[in-house]
């Protein structure tokens, strides 16, 4: 034996935490579903031939590279210590990430509360009515301080929220014929970057110029780009500008900063078309590049060329008022490849927590702390010109621009000596930014590490940060809505945070059964490191030497997946699946070019797939054809084959989901990946599912040439109500070189730039890490068999009472089951809406509705329900059949039954008039008491349509909710 | 100016947080009540004689030296560096802490979640069925383990326990007239100390011997304590002593580890007629000393001598199963004198945690780590027996006993020099204690520490720690409820706890305006640091050079609570208010000895006094003398000359409360103090009501002697449901010598010990710490003056509808007031009962009841509510007066109305039926919406006499929940 006694305290033990059914319930689950074992699962509902051989270890091949598990305690104590090799230096670099002060109500009352981060995408807007609201506070924010008419509800960062305004003004402005885009040369390099890599699959030419002191460049132009104050710090009239470009019928997006725009006339009120920016610096920390919610704002006009998700106002079926997402119809899984956008994932926790950010401190608030920030910056200026320094700019407003002729890199070392990170713009400049956080010792730090002798400057100068009450030529009022001046106490922030998310249903509440979205376990000790300041306080631009642990995290990241996909690399910079998936196809686009195969732009999508892939497709400048579908729902192979011959020299990839969105595990995989790989294309398998593959099959060992996965289903990121989400690319080698760099940070691939930060929303990758950490090669391959058993456990119990639509071979379904509707709908007349909005009178969250097949319900279980959790589904929709039985059998109306009123709230089960057929009870409590706690809806059934006739996309006025 | 520029960035930011009104809301409050600012109303409310003089600057004298306020971002950095003065060492000093891996599900979701921590003592019910489920769990988790009939929701730690089992087996051995009680030798010093400082003033004499061994001594006794494991690590059988005591007629108390009774034989079925301990190591940190939950259980024919607190089962309105308090009637504030200890406060979010980590690990859970910490115990004891080291014990569980002659220093050295606590016996003896954190590393470790080269010892003795899985003798099951079988999993914890709070009002949701109890704001900063493990992972007997950080910290409490009252010096090793009591009157007592005045034992006490007064002054030897009160509720100073001069020589103290219970700044206190003094008395003034004081007015200015000061009240540590509690001693120069002392820490005073723990619950004074650090002397005197102005708004507002008893000259409440509800009672017949259940209805917690005065409300609003929840709370008062009216009217039997059927159950007001005489939506929707959220009681009115009768204090079984 070694010298340490050896220790009964293992790794290991976090997997019976994580996984839902305990031992008596897993044997209740395989009984029912008529296997012996987990393996034995694996055995009889996986294609032989793609499963990985598991060695007398019991762990399969590939994962058994992965490190021995740790326990919770031991994982946290190894995420401190990576921790411990960051170094949290005062950043003044600035260039789209400034600090920031989380007024700490916010942090552990949103960041780090289930309540919030477990949440989902609100498409189920009655139990979703809390973040709907705070979303809605967003896009009030965002359209008043940027003089706009509506806003969305967050674009995933400042670069791709340019690139979405960019190709928003191509759709918008439908009297040019041009393909030409002007762009400031004043615009962050990483905004630019994003910019040019968007631009040229779509047939975009941009064009680079000083727009500022230039004006528009001769010739057609649909749109241009502006951002003040700019790159540089300088802060200019855009007004010329914008009315030169209105005259020449070219559109104008303009970078706003939202801070600077509580003092400064922001863009919008000099008549750009949109606005676009980041609230990062409203209470979201850096966090080494991300999360941080983007936003985009535009004139009404603009409303249905909007790309991401809207929140908007309308009313439920008692009147009252009720907040949804508004013009769904835009979105890309309905429009597929006619959408607006490939954009899935939106930032909805950081967009919640920039709009507390907001109410928190109110107009006056924030305008105080922008004064602040100016000051700061002035009386650095001010000391620098006094100290012999050139400052560039005369009109900025928290950021100075320095000429140090060929000193640029000793100015930095002397700052950084000093724990301050300065911006080097190129040799000869250095710029500095002032934030929320910035101090006088901070500027005295600047001004030495300029050479400047402070006291001799301070002296001299009677230097003295003075917050000038005047500063700015802003005089349009904002935030005047009452969310943005009730809760300025923390006792009225609490309430009003703890109220929100009383009005929601997340999974600290219910089981969230959403077939393709994997709503699995958070745990926390995955959720404590992201809210450490050694993680989430780092800008992304500091220098290598700070940030030591993080990138070690990011690298060990990127070689557990790839370890678990059987790629050959991994980048974790797409911040959603859809820029997983953008990026992926880039990657074949570039690959097919680099072989001068230049045609093969045809990229091959199957009937049933994701609405986003096609999206997706047609964002990297492919064409998509569709591949039929079998009625059992696998691919056509036929039907592949026919269209692989008829655009055999055109062909580009295929992207196929697996298993397949039916929830199946199609076996005719290996087929169909040779045929295309026969062909000279590529294959991108989609990860969406990948929580049915991870330890039992690889993707890049069973035909894929691509993958995105999604770090936010299958590895336990929280969906935050929306997002962040976080979708990395995975490649096969002859595919690395073309993953996604960037401007800023060396060492990435020669791809295209998909997001603004180089590793993405690296602050939450420790979520990742600790999962897979604490799992283990035997417990992250335990956890996909349980999630299949558990489906297949609903699909039997459940299948009883609605048909499930698809199945494999020997009738197995994979993580998820589709229960069929359709019939019912035709012969009873309930809707697929009257059986979801049900559910959550039962107290449960509806399943996915009407993806892949229309009328249907897709159910995934994942592996952390317990048998409890489960048997309570089957019964609220063995319940809920039964109730159809009885509108069908007569005896209640089909326009006025329990199905059809649903969701109750408690108001109207308590009204004092009743006037339906069926029982109060039967409405409220359709079970009677369970154990299972009772969680009132908020809304009734709210009218989608009548809000997207009428849209209104910002604070409806008190009135509007007065009681009648 | 500095070489620094000034930063505009100041503190004292937070105040504006903290305090509920905003300048408009203010401006209103004093315009309601007539004065023209706060410094008017300071001027007008208060004797002029007692406030202290403000200086140009604004600053009351005395508070004028608390440091300039900070901001939150700069409080948190000022605590991170005193952490960073801390050292997290491997703890293996035992006697009675342990370090314990707490559930990182736990810490977010119960002591980092406001809707826990801001809670209330569960005096009302029906809105607080989440946390009496949770203490129902604590009781039957005790009382399981320990083998015991009941147990109660929890005491202030161990060693006081212990004293309240001593205290109780007085009580109840009716049939000895002995005043002797026996206590083994091997008990902790701390326990030993806390029952000699008990015994003294109550007359007990305690004889302590070692029973183990020699069994009992010669005499009568009324009772035994020992405890095993002992503090020599020995685990010893308990059975014969027992036997012996109970053929004597003596009863016995026996302390219990927790874990090691999963695995031993605990006491209790060993005959024991009380078991006490602590629950610490059940997942709560070791905090430096605490907080923790001590537990005290008992047979159940002693159930109306336990002290404390006691949830028990009975039914509510509907017949449902329901929580409440049991035996009420036991407790101080009723029975004053004659109660069975002077407990106000338990520990009840440390009980929370312990139960719920029992239920999260369930009873294999908790055997399994027992029998690891036993294994590493025992390949320790074989590698040191192995290397030549004498180990005393053979029967041991956790801790192991090495005679080291000579050498203790040596071996402590060396272990700290490898980052290991050790215990120092004495100089030939130490002992080293195992616990769920010890892993292989650190056994290695301790035997280099002791000489023993590990790899020969390793190699020799084959040295592995293996579990023995038959290791211990208990044969009986434990913790079999399903609240210790259904929450294993995560998500399963997680939606327990969500559920549970959900059902309960904490100051997350609304105002709590409970008079008396100060329940203002718990701030986030406040809250962060206490979960630090360089301050909660200390252990309180740790060597001071690793602690200089949290002993700053303490100090700096001790030095601004000694300026904000004028006193010279404060402890702060008192857990609660009561025992911040119990040792002033300590002082007080062995001041007058020290001048042989043995014979002053009188404390005269108002009739309006809390009756813990009472009750701490008999536990302090005294004997109690009531003083009358006017009928305008002052003391009545004739009564209290009287009263001076028929107990001249024997007076020891008064003890007046100010402002008084009645809510009124008595205008005597000078002439009270001065015919006290004058008499050779001393003045207790109980610091219950500071809240009403800091800033303005120093006790320890205007004729206080003592005063004990709730940390919990005044200075933001939150009410965790019940507790903890702070209750530190502040006293004049001359009572200094007699704070309270302990057994292992030197420098402290050379009192009684009247607590575990050197500094009390030392962890969590970080957040008084903070409070005032952000608050500053300005900051707090404008939350007194803030307080006192929404009393007097509340005062004038609720007042137009229930008369307000008491009000002080002027016209002027304090910082709360006492509506008179007796008239309403009298003629209309509703209970006092039925309007605090009502405003449940209308989304209030009530105010408290029936005390000073039965029958009456007292209302407290704190600085921290904002005009709008005071408005509503005015109208919820308004709106039940008139419902009182239609009582009265006769438009609602007295029987059957609104009030009468308080609170109102979601479920109730659906119901199918509706048989009453007012609609549903009076019930449920009294005001009809408004902008607070309806919050739904999860109970109806609790028969708590049916609760009494039918006394049940363990988790029923799950048939008592089925649906009828």
């Amino acid at each position: 034996m070694t010298t340490t006694p050896r220790t009964a305290r293992t790794g290991g033990e976090f997997v019976s935490r994580h996984l839902g059914p305990d031992d008596d319930g897993l044997a209740r689950i395989l009984d029912t579903i008529g296997v012996s074992s987990l393996d034995d699962l694996a055995a009889r509902a996986f294609p032989s031939v793609i499963v990985d051989e598991v060695g007398s270890d019991g762990r399969a091949a590939g994962i058994d590279a992965l490190p021995e598990p740790l326990s919770e305690a031991d994982t946290l104590a190894a995420l401190r210590a990576l921790a411990d090799r960051n170094t949290v230096a005062v950043s003044m670099i600035g260039q789209g990430y400034y600090d920031t002060l989380t007024p700490p109500v916010l942090i552990r009352n949103i960041i780090e509360s289930p309540a919030w981060y477990t949440g989902y995408t609100p498409y189920q807007p009655e139990i979703s009515q809390g973040r709907l609201e705070a979303l809605l506070n967003f896009q009030t924010m965002v359209s008043d301080l940027t003089g706009m008419d509506m806003a969305n509800a967050s674009m995933l960062d400042e670069g791709t929220a340019a690139a979405e305004a960019m190709t928003m003004l191509r759709r918008a402005n439908r009297s040019s014929k041009s393909h030409r885009f002007a762009v400031d040369v004043d615009v962050f390099a990483q905004t630019a970057a994003i910019l040019a890599t968007r631009a040229e699959p779509l047939g975009i030419e941009i064009v680079t110029a000083n727009l500022i002191d230039g004006g528009l460049p001769e010739g057609e132009f649909f749109g241009a780009l502006v951002q003040t104050p700019g790159a540089s710090g300088r802060v200019a009239d855009v007004s010329k500008l914008i009315e030169e470009c209105h005259e020449r019928g070219v559109m104008v997006a303009a970078g706003v900063d939202l801070l600077s725009a509580t003092v400064l006339t922001p863009a919008g009120e000099k008549g750009a078309d949109a606005c676009f920016g980041t609230t990062q610096r409203f209470g979201v920390p850096m966090g080494f590049g991300g999360p941080h919610a983007g936003f985009l704002s535009c004139r009404t006009a603009h409303a249905r060329n909007l790309p991401g998700r809207l929140v908007g106002v309308s009313t439920d079926a008692d009147g009252r008022v009720a907040y949804r997402l508004a013009l769904q119809t835009r979105e890309q899984h309905i429009r597929r490849d006619k959408a607006t956008s490939n954009i899935c994932t939106a930032q909805v926790l950081l967009a919640v927590l920039a709009a507390m950010y907001a109410s928190y401190h109110g107009a006056e608030g924030l305008t105080a702390i922008a004064r602040r920030v100016h000051a700061h910056a002035a009386v650095l200026a001010d000391g620098l010109v006094m100290a012999g320094v050139e400052v560039v700019h005369g009109d900025f407003f928290d950021t100075v621009l320095t000429r140090v002729p060929g000193r640029a890199d000793e100015v930095l070392a002397a700052a950084a000596e000093r724990g301050v990170n300065l911006w080097k713009v190129d040799d000869d400049h250095v710029s500095i930014s002032c934030d929320e956080a910035t101090t006088g010792d901070h500027v005295s730090l600047v001004l030495e590490a300029f050479g400047a002798r402070v006291e001799d400057v301070a002296d001299a100068a009677g230097l003295e940060v003075m917050v000038d009450p005047t500063y700015g030529d802003r005089t349009s009022s904002f935030l005047e809505h009452e969310a943005f001046v009730r809760y300025r106490t923390e006792t009225a922030m609490l309430r009003y945070l703890r109220a929100l998310s009383d009005k929601d249903m997340a999974l600290d509440r219910t089981m969230i059964p959403l077939g393709s979205c994997t709503m699995k376990l958070n745990s926390t000790t995955e959720m404590e490191p992201i809210t450490w300041p050694e993680f989430n306080r780092l800008h992304p631009f500091a220098p290598a030497d700070q940030n030591a642990g993080i990138r070690q995290l990011v690298g060990d990241v990127e070689q557990w997946l790839v370890d678990i996909t059987g790629y050959a690399a991994v980048s974790l910079q797409p911040n959603a699946g859809s820029q997983g998936e953008y990026a992926g196809l880039l990657a074949i686009s570039a690959y097919h070019r680099s072989r001068g195969d230049d045609d093969r732009t045809v990229c091959l999508i199957p009937s049933s797939a994701h609405g986003t892939n096609a999206a997706s497709a047609v964002m990297a400048g492919m064409k998509v054809v569709v591949v039929k579908c079998r009625e059992n729902g696998d691919v056509d192979v036929d039907d592949l084959k026919a269209k692989v011959d008829k655009h055999a020299g055109e062909l580009s990839a295929i992207m196929i989901t697996y298993p397949s969105t039916h929830g199946v595990y199609e076996h005719d995989i290996e087929e169909i990946c040779a045929i295309v790989h026969d062909a000279g294309g590529q294959v991108y398998i989609d990860g969406a599912n990948l929580n049915a593959l991870v330890g039992v099959a690889r993707p890049g060992r069973f035909g894929g040439d691509v993958s995105h996965l999604n770090l936010h289903k299958t590895f336990c990121i929280p969906h935050g109500g929306g997002g962040p989400g976080v979708g990395p690319v995975a490649v096969a080698e002859h595919l690395r070189e073309f993953l996604p760099g960037h401007p800023h940070v060396d060492g990435l691939g020669s791809g295209g730039v998909v997001a603004a930060a180089p590793f993405g929303s690296a602050s939450i990758l420790p979520i990742t890490w600790a999962y897979i950490r604490m799992m283990g090669a035997d417990g992250l391959r335990r956890a996909t068999l349980t999630a299949i058993a558990s489906a297949n456990y609903l699909a039997r119990r459940i299948g009883e009472h609605f048909p499930v639509l698809y199945s494999g071979e020997g009738g197995w379904v994979a993580h998820e089951c589709i229960l069929d509707i359709r019939p019912l709908i035709d012969s009873v007349g309930v809707s697929i809406d009257d059986v979801a909005k049900r559910l959550a009178d039962y107290g449960f969250h509806a399943p996915t509705m009407s993806f892949p097949v229309p009328n249907t319900l897709m159910v995934e279980p994942t592996e952390s329900e317990d048998l409890a959790e489960l048997d309570a589904f089957c019964d609220a929709m063995a319940a809920i059949r039964a109730e159809i039985d009885r509108v069908a059998a007569g005896e209640w109306p089909v326009e006025d039954n329990p199905l059809r009123g649903a969701p109750h709230t408690a108001e109207s089960v308590s009204a004092d008039e009743w006037g339906h057929p069926y029982p109060r009870s039967v409405a409220g409590y359709p079970l009677g008491a369970t154990w299972r706690p009772k969680v009132w809806p908020a809304v009734r059934r709210i009218d989608g349509a009548y809000g997207d006739r009428n849209l209104v996309c910002s604070c409806p006025p008190l009135e509007a909710f007065a009681d009648d």
